[in-house]
């Protein structure tokens, strides 16, 4: 036996998580990378779809949970129990409206619980990491406070704590904006074109949703079409 | 409507959780507690009646919820699905096996988790607190390293954060000795008869696993004997 380390990787099938997985398994080989699948009563189930076509690209298996139970409080309209539609606007145009609270389709806690069931699961599964797409875009303007870099740091060290020492999160993407995260992905060649990132329900991207906006961004920066509309 | 705040107390049934829901129903009445019960495939469900008895004794309805699927992967002494026994024998005798490692009925990240949940449904019932019974002797000797001071002021930090500056955790046991925290629930007449520690699956408590000895030392200390034996 090597001693070789392993990754629990937070995947989603959308672009940040399949760039931190893709960067997960050029660095630990991915014999020793376990990527984990979260659902959690989201509207549409697209992703989901996305992430086993990217898992097969990779020929690596997954762990999937079921969170929904937990979130049967919550009114966020990002869940399929919500009323409330998702906004089809950019985050700055809807954090002028929610003064400065988290935007609608905030979860609440939910990197939170995302990151300690990841925990849970990583010392069962002997990882000494955690790898975790946050990134510098979504904390921006405090539309989702679970992703900004206080969170990231406090919840780091609690996990580090909390294990007795044997796990920490990396977050490779904390201090970047998507279009960098992009810019590393396409190095490594990430297969974008089977990701998924539209909150709205449909068979292509609607193109404009906040994540949508977001997403054709990067791309654009870097000088390419979105490969998921191509 | 007044602007009283509300908390959510995370209540097990054991003596700790317990003085904690007494103590949040002292300060802030019972209408704004919501005590919350997690279920995760523990060996024996006597804790769960306990809980609901102290539910009735209080006149109060609570929240239970089901995470045993998160811990599928654990092979905790603590939980159904393991072959390994709960040791008979007190902590300090156990961490001398162990090698300063945690004790083998530690569930990986439970309270992580719990505390994570426990701020999601917080969020959605628009809760200000956490009410969380860790206390000094658990983390002794690294024993439970997600009952430690560092762990619960970095998941402090975490949920305030992640939360968008909305809700905190109350720990008011952090730096007491189980004997303070059945002093203090004397005085709030907490129906410490009704409650269950033992982490056996009897009819009535071992006395000689690790929890047992703790809370017959407990009481002792206060020149009480312990009502669950009596």
């Amino acid at each position: 036996m090597s001693e070789q380390k392993k990754a629990l990787v937070l995947f989603s099938g959308g672009v940040d998580s399949t760039t931190c997985l893709g960067l997960a398994i050029d660095r630990f080989g991915r014999e020793n990378v376990i990527p984990l699948s979260i659902y959690y009563g989201q509207k549409h189930t697209k992703e989901v779809d996305a992430a086993r076509a990217v898992l097969q690209h990779y020929h690596i298996e997954g762990i999937t949970l079921d969170l929904t139970e937990m979130f049967a409080f919550s009114n966020s309209s990002l869940l399929v129990h919500s009323d409330d539609d998702i906004p089809m606007e950019s985050y700055d145009e809807q954090l002028k409206k929610t003064n400065g609270t988290p935007v609608s389709t905030y979860v609440p806690f939910r990197n939170g619980l995302f990151l300690s069931a990841a925990a849970s699961i990583a010392l069962s599964k002997e990882c000494s990491y955690i790898y975790y797409g946050a990134h510098a875009d979504d904390a921006a303007g405090s539309a989702y406070p679970d992703c900004s870099p206080e969170f990231n740091t406090a919840m780091n060290t609690a996990i580090y704590e909390g294990s007795g020492k044997q796990l920490s999160i990396i977050a490779p993407f904390v201090g970047m904006p998507k279009s960098e995260i992009v810019k590393l992905g396409l190095t490594l060649k990430v297969p974008y074109e089977l990701t998924w990132s539209c909150y709205s329900g449909g068979d292509v991207p609607c193109g404009t949703c906040g994540t949508c906006i977001d997403r054709q961004r990067a791309f654009e920066i870097n000088g390419v079409t979105d490969p998921a509309l191509a």
